[in-house]
């Protein structure tokens, strides 16, 4: 059974903004359950390379899928070391200093090496809880994958043993000498909080007429709550 | 003067979804002008990482700061390879297929060796491009930094030179066979847009009464655009 509590390793301990950071498991699955995409990193010929991809949770596990052909699972895969950012921004933070500007964000940051799945029902299952994450309720309503389809795509499993969390929001932290009136303390400051909400539906336009949008489109709740 | 396309090296080039790959260098500004944050890569012990920050762009330099304890800051100062990514998610694409979902994005990558800015002008000149990103009219209407508050900040300079982007936008991109009514022809397929608007500023609670939202605040263009 895994830890409930987030065990740093040297890579994994926060130093900076230690205020921020969080120690509660809880927090790492709801960074990584509110995100939607996340930034696969991995060395490649002795370079970083960091790249946007789609990925899905269950329980300690962290799923990432491409294609087979794709370079960066290609490396991942090989049991190279890996590490995984999701960030939520939420929000501009204006402080009476330039210097005490920020943002409010969630942040959740694992490291590992990731184990590429081979055995069918795993990797159904795994592409289930991807596709759960990315477009809730697809996996019931479109079509299943073929053998062949199964075949290109590449599925990569992530532990979440080792991780961080980092979390801001609230006000500005001001230096005490800006809040008096003779300096800036007549300046406004405050956050300016950012808003994600889903648009209306855009039907492909080879849909036949009469097709209804689905439940699981129509009722989907906004992200990154 | 920089060449007006993106010319690739091995690692710059998109060897997947050429489709996607675009070419402009105006695109890649464009990119790096609509994100807010990135995601900054870096070798440390061997191993990857990846750290998210703000930034800013002029012209062929993309510029991101940190605290000068900052070990990711150090390490990417010490002439080691970073690599930056921005993605900003446009959409989720509900297909047909399981297999053929998708999201729309853009996305910058850009490679190379940073530089750590040592000049006093040219940091401040640096902050004030990073700071016009993140909080526009920030830098005229704040507090400039002090002396000490420049000492503590590192900043970075990256060359635009090895860069690539990638975008996807539009419909699902169907096997034709599933879109014959016998298969999948009548399920619903299309784009669920992801929207990003600011919401209504909120004050710092040792704001003084009657202290208004200044305009850079209030009218900020919506982001992502």
């Amino acid at each position: 059974m895994t830890q409930q509590t987030l065990s740093p390793t040297p890579r994994s301990t926060i130093r900076r903004g230690k205020d921020r950071a969080r120690t509660d498991r809880a927090e790492l699955y709801a960074v990584l359950d509110a995100g939607l995409i996340c930034q696969l990193a991995f060395v490649a010929g002795g370079s970083p390379i960091v790249v946007p991809t789609g990925y899905g949770r269950d329980g300690d596990t962290l799923y990432v899928h491409g294609s087979t052909g794709a370079a960066s699972l290609r490396t991942a895969a090989a049991g190279a070391e890996v590490c995984v950012n999701v960030t939520l921004l939420d929000g501009i933070v204006y402080s009476r200093a330039v210097f005490h500007h920020s943002v409010n964000y969630r942040s959740a940051t694992v490291h590992g090496v990731a184990r590429q799945l081979t055995e069918r029902a795993e990797k159904l299952a795994a592409l289930a809880v991807i596709t759960d994450h990315l477009a809730p309720g697809s996996w019931e309503y479109a079509r299943e994958p073929t053998k062949l389809e199964l075949a290109k795509t590449a599925v990569l499993a992530l532990d979440l043993g080792e991780a961080a969390v980092k979390i801001r929001s609230g006000p500005p932290g001001e230096d005490p000498d800006d809040l008096v009136p003779a300096r800036n303390g007549s300046a406004w400051a405050g956050v300016l909080p950012l808003r994600r909400t889903w648009g209306e539906p855009v039907a492909c336009p080879e849909l036949p007429d009469g097709v209804a949008v689905p439940a699981h489109v129509t009722g989907r709740a906004d992200p990154y709550r």
